[in-house]
């Protein structure tokens, strides 16, 4: 253990209070693609890094090669078994799909005492293994001339991708996408092993995985074991196969060794993963439109949103249980959009933002060979402006189109639609390689819709839609509809019910039935929420057209103002990192509490002992009697970190994350896995905007309190042993 | 400065960390009275007092003598001209008082430039000085015998203190009270100089002092500025007067120098107050009760009647302005309702009595001279069981005879019965010394009544009430209401219409002339809400008698119980405080943060850079601009406190206090003021039930922020000259 670094933590903290008035503490920013690290290896070695960044950049080598994605989530594996360890959270859904009255594995936890015991992942479950990656820029570019008009330009990028992809998926068992960088500044092929036979090895159950559940997300401090275990299978022949009993443990090339030693405060840390969206070099005034109107607006209509379905679906009821997770992301979403709002008031959002692009533009003027730059600026702001009175038009309609029936009638209506075309040239997500995932989407329906509930958020959402001007609605809306005929919420009342008598939607073996109809035969229906679907199917591919036309109009535009970004920061010295897009990026920091508020210090790590002080018995703090026992018992086995005197639960670090991130193996200098991401405090949610390195905290499960876990608890030590410890420090 | 002192906290922080599993800190529980301070001296001089205890414990010399009460807060004198300095929160209704429209002191804040600019104080605020204390309880004692009834034995101690009341108050300018302590064990006649002429010296306006309003209230990091100057006036012969020209400042004996050195981590602390009501001493099965059964109930009910005054009361109209003050306080108790279920939760509050009741009966087991106790305890419990069954039959009576003129007529009713009696016969509250308050009483209704909010409370109330068996209501209230008769919500309402349209008691001058008017008049009248106060009298009579029956039982045993608790105590060489009664108290304790949950260290300071970080611009988080830029500018002037690179705004301690402590006098080793107590932490407000030295923590604003603001804001130099400010720490 680094003793002599933790030791020389704590004065530091006391520096930073004395001089906190001075500045905040310099927190890393940045979500670099693996291959830039060798760019900033000076910076990684001073914090202290001990691998060669050069390791760092190829992803199919250690330890990236180890860090695999499941689609929303990152894991990694951490056996030659193909043992893959993501959080809790990630594979909740498939302890969820596992589970009876009888077996509740949520809260029970479940453990496979062996391989057999293994059960399947839920429906749709994948590991994607990262194979090869292409730059593409080159290809992609080839395929474009200035002469085009700003809708083909967008057609000849996306012929291109699929080009590409369907290429590389020629190769069995693999998926492939092809992913833009710097706003289509550059492309790059990925080829991902793509494996579908996911089992639950083992997950703690709720009361330790979940612990803290809705009231402690996003807040710190936190005590969450929010760690799970997957095992991909593969094929006898080693390549992806559906479940089959005979299938195999996917044998990894790379593997994460797990740090039983662990970190302490001020270490330095690294995580890989797969973070999704981040704003970071948007326009102000997307920045403006976005929190001066979008964020209030939605967060206004998400309470009434909430409400609604919790009058619709009383506690309790079958309709409830149906609709709690839409209520968990609605106030999971509300309070997220409520923690940007706030944030952005913080650090003063738009006045960073006015004052980053009068600093770039002043750079501009400042040299005659600028001067194409200053003209990107002004066409990405007309853009810009464009993009944001389309937000506007399109928040209500977007709404008064989400009942569940409807978007099914209106994705089955386009697959008619498309399969009148050759398979190449249809729509990405309606081509034969989406139909595994249309399928379950038409399937996984019914386990999320009810028919009252979903009324009542229509009823909602029309109020909201009838109150815009007549320029913000559709007509073809309005006339399928026949809203002008409306003259009271009772016959609007009436007129819905309409929908849900006469729809045959809501039978899976008729949504089924659908896929395989012709264009007539939906035209000819009479089902009223197919009717609405054909009904605004050319304002739907007009509105498509007109998004691709801007699209084609934005990849003229925004390469270069990334350029300009990119060319200013060269001018200081200093590297640019892509928004993130769902790829592989690497984040690094250190182990960090500090003071994001004044007044108070966070402790960088959280004790055993914080789980008693918070459990009241009752879920989410409803930890297992055994683990109070062990705690009341200072039962800390070989896990203990001397500084705090206890087990390490949860730990912060100063590391740029964002949704996507979860799972994400969280690295200690040595590329060792000492914890997984799970969260970052409320604080840092306004960082996708705008990296804020006063209050932007990562939150970390420590490996220590797992290994705690499995040991002392679930009874998992032939998972422990399955994998490969590593005590140095 | 104690620069060596402070500089050993921060060590002493991380071994806290570090000995955390250990146990909690060892806060100094204990509202001592002051005659208690030479008992436990030894305690006062380890922990840093630098004067001597007995010093402490005359109430009419230095320091406390310069501590007073305002009825409700605490203040105290700060200048040989009868400055007073207390908490901005107790003040604002003076501000408000003399605020306009075109003069808001809300908004701008109030500073008297001289004398004659002081403004009066809102009717009723009175300055209470202590003159005179003596122990009663032989006086009381001598007028009871064995042989009384309870009923006979409340009247004879009640029938004392009267006496001895207006025996005391026969000296004019004097207000007089016969204090409980230990559960009526001991009596203490406190005189004390009622000053009625009042003014406002100076407040910062609410952007200072109520910065962080109800959103910060109970919570740490806190940056509120919440501290106001009254000056106390009498007339040119030294004694109270009404308010008029040719009053003069009172000429206090003592007044407390203020500190500008002020304090640093960890230096000793104490503050003197007037704590209201604790009930440490409580039986098990009241605290059982009461978390079980009260809070819960009136918790669940406060949310539906915030949910209905907002609704009867939209924003923005006249009727909130109306009900402001009740919605801020019922959130406040609502907030701290929830608080205290957590805290009792969190400690264990339950298993922790019975177990200190177990230790207490184990002990008097042990030792057969002790027999004598153990009766008491059983006679206790009995009275303890039925005072709870009360409890749950008075709850929702209570609630439906809350209309405010319902209220009125009940009072107004009494006062003609009471006023059928000799003075010295009445009841207290009905008596010419209560006739002033009782007439502002009827004045002030029409500030916070309006009907429509008036009636949509009632409804709320009658449909929980309509909602309990039989045996928890009152049939005398059912038969007058005829409640038997109405079937439906409407029928309800319209009858309660009558009321309102009925009534005369909406208008001032109406209620005023029924003060004047006899029982007959009354029994005549056909104004609804007097008629129900009139059906109402024989069930409120009766219920009254079984109430003094059953305090004069009470008196007989909970004396007895405290015995057994001292002498437990002694036994163990330890001294026991009585609950808080509203009567001057003293708690010691030092400059104190530390970790109240695991993962959280509190500062024990909050530093100005802290306002910014909180400030949006809207109230309450709407520092003045002139403000923000000081802060910007770092101009702390002398007021830096070197260990936090900043002027401390608000600290911590581990101080013992409760509401009613607000504006007490925070005092260092000396007996120098260095700031005013404030506030707790909502993780404190349990400890009204058990203190728990692990959490509670007293909030005050530090004297250095009070003179910052004083000098660099309100430019109130003057006042600042007017003090004795003391620089040695």
């Amino acid at each position: 253990m680094n003793k002599t670094k933790f030791s020389a933590r704590w004065p530091w903290l006391v520096a930073l209070s004395t001089v906190f008035a001075a500045g905040p503490a310099a927190a890393v920013e940045g979500m670099w693609t693996p291959e830039q690290l060798v760019d900033i290896e000076r910076d990684l070695k001073d914090a202290g890094l001990r691998i060669k960044a050069d390791k760092l950049t190829d992803l199919t080598a250690f330890p990236m090669g180890a860090v695999i994605s499941l689609g929303g989530c990152t894991a990694s594996f951490v056996s030659p078994d193909g043992l893959v360890v993501t959080n809790h959270h990630c594979a909740r859904g498939s302890v969820q799909y596992n589970s009876t009255e009888e077996n509740n594995y949520l809260v029970d936890g479940f453990v496979a005492g062996n391989r057999p015991a293994e059960l399947p992942a839920a429906p749709g479950t994948r590991v994607y293994v990262t194979t090869r990656v292409e730059d593409v820029s080159g290809k992609v570019e080839s395929a474009l001339d200035d002469d085009m008009s700003p809708r083909e330009r967008y057609q000849a990028i996306e012929d291109t991708r699929k080009a590409l992809i369907a290429e590389c998926e020629a190769n069995e068992g693999f998926r492939c996408q092809v992913a833009s960088f710097y706003g289509g500044a550059s492309y790059k092929l990925i080829e991902r092993l793509e494996i579908r036979d996911v089992r639950i090895v083992y997950a703690p159950g709720d009361s330790i995985g979940k612990y803290g559940g809705d009231i402690d997300n996003w807040l710190w401090p936190r005590h969450t074991g929010d760690f799970a275990f997957y095992r991909a299978y593969v094929g006898p022949d080693g390549m992806p196969a559906d479940f089959a009993e005979d299938n195999v443990p996917f044998r990894p090339q790379h593997f994460l060794k797990v740090s039983r030693a662990g970190l302490g405060d001020g270490d330095f840390v690294m995580a890989a993963g797969y973070p999704g969206t981040t704003r970071r070099y948007a326009r102000l005034s997307e920045v403006e439109n976005t929190f001066g109107w979008t964020y209030p607006t939605f967060k206004a209509l998400m309470a009434d949103w909430i409400a609604t379905i919790e009058a619709a679906a009383p506690a309790g009821s079958d309709a409830r249980i149906k609709y709690e997770s839409l209520l968990a992301g609605l106030n999971n979403y509300m309070k997220n959009i409520g923690g940007q709002l706030e944030g952005a008031e913080r650090v003063g959002l738009a006045e960073r933002r006015a004052a980053r692009e009068k600093a770039l533009s002043d750079w501009v003027a400042a040299d005659a060979s600028r001067a194409g730059f200053a003209a990107t600026f002004d066409e990405l702001d007309v853009l810009v402006d464009e993009m944001n009175a389309d937000s506007r038009q399109d928040f209500w309609y977007d709404r008064v189109t989400r009942p569940a029936l409807l978007g099914a009638a209106q994705q089955l209506y386009r697959l008619a639609k498309e399969n009148e075309k050759p398979d190449a040239e249809r729509e990405p997500g309606y081509q034969e390689r989406d139909m595994t995932f249309f399928t379950q989407r038409m399937q996984v329906i019914d386990r999320r819709y009810d028919a009252t509930v979903d009324k009542a958020e229509w009823l909602l959402f029309l109020d909201g839609y009838r109150a815009q001007p007549d320029e913000q609605r559709v007509a073809a809306f309005d006339a399928a509809l026949g809203l002008d005929g409306i003259d009271s919420e009772e016959a609007l009342a009436t007129r819905l019910d309409g929908f849900y008598e006469g729809t045959e939607l809501d039978n899976v073996e008729a949504r089924l039935a659908w896929m395989e109809r012709g264009v007539a035969d939906f035209e000819a229906s009479e089902d009223p929420f197919i009717q609405l679907a054909v009904a605004l199917y050319d304002h739907e591919i007009a509105d498509e057209e007109q998004s691709k036309t801007f699209s084609g109009r934005m990849t003229q535009v925004r390469p270069g103002y990334m350029d300009a970004i990119t060319a200013y920061a060269a001018s200081k010295g200093q590297a640019v990192y892509p928004d993130a897009n769902s790829t592989l990026r690497v984040t690094y920091g250190s182990v960090f509490g500090g003071s994001p508020k004044d007044g108070l210090i966070y402790e960088p790590f959280t004790r055993l002992e914080g789980i008693p002080e918070k459990d009241t018995g009752r879920e989410p703090f409803n930890s297992p009697q055994k683990q109070l026992e062990l705690i009341a018992a200072k039962d800390y086995g070989s896990y203990e970190l001397d500084e705090i005197g206890s087990v390490p639960v949860n730990f912060l670090s100063d590391l740029d994350s964002t949704g996507g991130n979860s799972g994400s193996a969280t690295l200690d200098a040595d590329g060792n896995l000492i914890g997984l991401l799970f969260d970052g405090t409320i604080e840092s949610v306004n960082s996708d905007w705008d990296f804020d390195p006063k209050t932007t905290r990562t939150i970390h499960v420590d490996t220590r309190y797992m290994l705690w876990v499995m040991e002392k608890i679930d009874g998992a030590g032939h998972i422990i042993d399955e994998m490969t410890l590593t005590t140095t420090r």
